[in-house]
């Protein structure tokens, strides 16, 4: 009996490829998908830790461009780079850039230019100031931040583009497992700021990617609007 | 002591008018703020309950557009609606009008086009299916849906737009409050959706806005992305 | 002190054999209490890590039929297989797999057919309505789901027969656990949905047990109602 | 703008009539409804508490078999009782009784033959074991009990018949909304019991109702599964 | 029975006033704990809703100098006024206004000055960077904040003074109670910020006035420690 | 159909009077309980506030001797007070009186001597240790406590007699509802304290006459161990 | 700096000896409060999990009589048996022995005899009736039960005599931790339980030591309440 | 990319020197870190534990300060101590020991001289009335203690300084994790005590400095204010 079913035809349905979730996988289960998998085609997988990467067959793994710190991997090729400007991907702290990195190399593998912004947390706030003429440019910012995530509604305050929010897991006590840090992105004082799921940097980027192709289908027409052809693997 | 500053420079920093949330404000301190808006401009009131309006003086009163459904009032003019495809604000059931309609509400003050969808949940998929075409097409789509909230994951995978879910506290039992509507949007299976507190219509509507004033700036240029004039107040 | 107690009338009285939950107990409780079943019987243990099944003495293990991803392993012999329309185990995604199992193996030890469905998430809707009538013939489906477990809604409200859900545990962040699917089971705005715990296959299974053990007296009379014979060990 | 949308093929899909839960809902939406429903049919008001009972116009009310502790009414003509044995209601206490009879109020109008059982907790367990020959006679038993709700696990232990678990939100303190009651049931050491949402004393009935219908279309054929035709409204 | 006992030696203990928390007292227990307080003393009553004031004897609520909106009274004389730099009283919104005001209250009853600073939450950071080097000059900085308490950590990160964070229950959705600004407060990503009970105003103030009272030892020794006097009555 | 059953055999069984829990039931139901009751015994109504109470006919009325802080009434006649030393009831705050209260009601009604300590709460350590020999005579220790209850492990770290902890829902922000009390009171690092559930005065009042009804036993042997009879009501 | 302060009074003061709670501390700390003990005394260790026994000096290894099941070990004597009636220790299944096991050693620790009944679950409810008499004539009754812990209730209905509950950590999804036993017995309808911690097989041999040591002050005088003198360690 | 920036200015700006919190960086993060800190300098590395710390490069290892049990390093030259009186850091417990050495060792590498009291829990209360007189005299008491925190509110209703309440983790059952500690700590009967996130030791200790530093600028003017020098490196 077959375990999974590819949704191949999810990007032309919602214009996101089909991902795949590897933590409550076996390393068997996903060797069987990538096995599956057509030639030709890009293939991200996510929450990938190190010990399951291991356990994949040398002929797989070889086959993956993977990422340890993101724990992501891309199977085949990436698309190829849209043009405009990047979506900005602004973390708070170190320990937030796994999340943001996940995020970043879903951006990149769908073919969406970005820039990362790496520890300006609130507690020092010139950290931020000094970057936020260049945030402001972008499409849509990404903030990544965990604790209080104070970040997410200073960014709102000063930003006129789409938000998401990236709440993150970092943080002890009260904020372990990262509640506080979601609630305080879910109840921003700055308006229209968008959430997603605690750690779920796919998701954050996806949604992202949702805006951009928006962006690129009313500036270049439906066929842009179908998305960049997958590179060629190499 | 003045108990409040009217945030005036907001719309020109991030493209977003100020709103009043008058849950915690006592009639008087709403009265006080609406004196002190400037003539000319345009205000929403958020939260606003019957019970409250009734208590604002009459001159105030009157010079209010109120909507009981949606606690909501405008103040002075909305802005000049925008021309664009309409944003799709799709309900799963009847006691979710009200947050709906407060998502609705703000994208009419603030000129964005946008067309409502009642009582399509997913218990009877086929009123759903009956309207997907149309909702595919609509820039951006809001579901508002309380208790299970199945219907963020079921449009979110047949829509390639960006979906901002608006989970609402209809419900009881383990769905009193909300949550499970929240965390269901959260850990939707749909890839991209970006997520509002519950029963935060504002804020979904804002999250809305963010996105087609970004698609406005760049269909028309710096001028348009300024956004429409107030309309002459009648 | 014998620290356990077998309830070897449990199926006269309620229809169910006994089922060791072996989560809690170590691999010595465990011994001792399949050296105490008398032989010519069926035992089902779940719960039965590969590391607790590894550490059993070598006879007890070689007396086991064992399946490592869904954690249960069977002494002795199951019952004959009735006859009659397979139950219906739906499972959204891979990583549903092992509760889904559990279900199984549990329905085959009774000696009850069943089909399993594999990764027919809600996020393409296609790949459920593709086998909807199918499953709509089932006596009782039971539906697998983590996350925000939509699909549980979506397959109440399209098929007539009873519904059991299995929330997992499958998630992260807000859905770390599977709170979220089993809120969203208990609040599924299709009527009529009853709810197992977290991860609780073999719960899902006793419950269309009982189901389909109603209708066995009720077709075949009393003497079916007894259930079938153990087969014999082989 | 139509705020609701009839789901009128509820039945034939899934064999149970559309029910308008009403809590959520104003006077004013409940009526439009009621207009809206087409003669002949029948029609469950569940959550409809007095004041808004009383605030619907005098020739709706008339038109109601309302009862007041169940918050339930009856709009119509309900279903022609079905033969066969009753379904067991079975409520812990006194303050459990709304919940139990909202469940025996939905069989009703749905034709089901019931029998309620009151005030027989673990407390005093003679209670219990007096009619506990009766119970097991019953199809399937609805167990309703709040605060610890024990009563699940013994009723779950002594019969054999699929059991429904029905926990209220009788209770304080910690057990003030139900959710021990819940997790008691979720949790039960009786296996295969099938939980709904607290206080749903209605999908509690649903449940029921589903396993009913599929022992009537097993004995008498699909045409006895469509369902009772309703009564003629006296 | 007398059902209270006050604790007069609390100010030479711990060198606050004892003070009395109305909410969970009826109005004739706090009458007869007024009539039992020893003339020439001052007492602070907190969480005295109006209707509580309303019933209380006409000779008592003459005797009291009762503020609606922070739900205070002083009964006796304040404490007469300390020299020395005022403490600040920083309120991210209007709703958080009446905890901030509690906080003022209290401080104004043991004889410290302080200055309130209202509506300058972070979604408008422009308005907190106005007053920010006054803020910084005071010897204590109590932040009053809800929703998501972001002001918290960027006032913790610009000043040098002990902070106090005075979390609020303002909000609603996830934010309903102030669990989010509470959390937020505990894992400010500042340091060394200091945090009471959601909605404390009196603690807020209390935690500041131990601070300056130990300032106040330390400047003008033991006797200055001990106190103002409480100014006479009027 | 009758909706509830009295336990008329509970007292001969674990040695208490059934008692009527209010919160759930309308004053129809109440006076249908007591009306049902056989004259010449004894009735304990707990949670009965004072609408419910004066909503009952007035003969029923007349009959009960109802103290409303405390929200008891007593049906017929108490039992006659036992001999020997009295359980204490130690209550932190003047709010906590109503709960406190609620356990010496329970405890009068059954026979059994008590002495109420009020306002002994720890921020005053001196008011607890002018008492603690007086409470370290008592039989069993009653200590009732909101907000942290810190008095629990205080007391507990001082006496040696059985204590039971009733923590009570006195406080506001995390204290909401009164779980702080009730963990604290369960994770006491006073050895040996035993604890009810929130605001159970009563349950708090029956675990000590289980104790004292144990020393009764032991001590005047099986008929006193019966219980005193209840008095003749006047 | 001395990390410790052994409480060598607390068995004067309390009738309890001083226990060494293992679990947040390592071996060296153990070691050294070991090697701090007086001579001729005997202590309690609980939690001491295999590791850290393993971890401590041979010759403190061997001066320990240990127990891994419960994770208890005594140094030095426990004290001398006292005469009476046993304490019954009823566990509801096998995975609840070590907690219940950590009761028993307590017990006879502290020279109270105790019989304790095993897997006598509520779910085969007659191996609970086949043993109540003998349970009935207990002076004190412990009862440890995770999951749903209906046997708390159960038991609670059908004895006399004080009751401890004792909720376990045993379960799984929604029992995880062991909230809902915790909830279940704190919420029991059977009144007069009184309820320790989860897992908190210490304290409730605690609480019911207090019991027995309060009989044994009133039948034995006060030489005996000073409790049983340390057996001569052998 | 970098992925860290360095706050230099932060102890100008708030009298903080930055601190590098390790929980959530991997070996190489920290080692890039150190390598990238200024020479002359001090670092304080908090939540280091052992294994990260036996994975840094020797010569990093080589120059930390690191202490396992409260798992802090530090990093260069700690500041020159000041002089006055030391704060009190007071331990309930010897499993308390980890979070308050955090305290003890931020403070010293500060400048800040302190006193630890051990092993003082309410449970005997006389270990802590023995030692009050000397807790009482310094500026700052910070309480470390977790369970039900019943010291923090002794504590704070007998001295007179500013209390900082460190809640911990140390507990099980419903202790685990700490919050029924915090939740005391903030409900606190004791009024003004301050309280910081679950075993913030560190954020304890930055709470003191506030309030010392405060201190030291007034009584030594604003050059004392800037704080001691770093101590010359051996």
């Amino acid at each position: 009996m077959a375990e999974f079913k590819l949704d191949l035809a999810r990007h032309e349905r919602i214009g996101l490829d089909e991902a795949i979730f590897c933590a409550g996988k076996t390393a068997d289960q996903i060797a069987a998908i990538l096995d599956a998998f057509p030639a030709g085609g890009g293939l991200l997988l996510t929450r990938l830790d190190a010990a399951k990467f291991q356990a994949l067959p040398p002929r797989l793994r070889d086959a993956l461009d993977y990422e340890p710190l993101s724990r992501t991997a891309v199977h085949g090729a990436p698309r190829v780079p849209r043009r405009g400007d990047p979506v900005a991907v602004v973390m708070a702290g170190t320990s937030d850039v796994p999340m943001g990195r996940e995020a970043c190399r879903t951006l990149a593998f769908n073919g969406q230019p970005h820039t990362a912004f790496t520890d300006i947390g609130v507690a020092g706030l010139w950290r931020l100031l000094d970057r936020i003429e260049e945030i402001r440019r972008a499409p849509v910012v990404i903030v990544a931040a965990g604790m209080d995530a104070a970040l997410v509604s200073v960014v709102g305050g000063l930003v006129r583009s789409p938000v998401v929010a990236l709440p993150t897991s970092v943080g002890y006590g009260v904020a372990e497992g990262g509640m506080p840090a979601l609630h305080s992105a879910l109840a921003s004082c700055a308006p229209g700021v968008a959430v997603v799921n605690i750690d779920n940097g796919y998701g954050a980027a996806c949604a992202a990617l949702r805006i951009c192709s928006l962006l690129a289908r009313r500036e270049d027409g439906p066929a842009a609007a179908a998305g960049a052809a997958h590179a060629v693997t190499p």
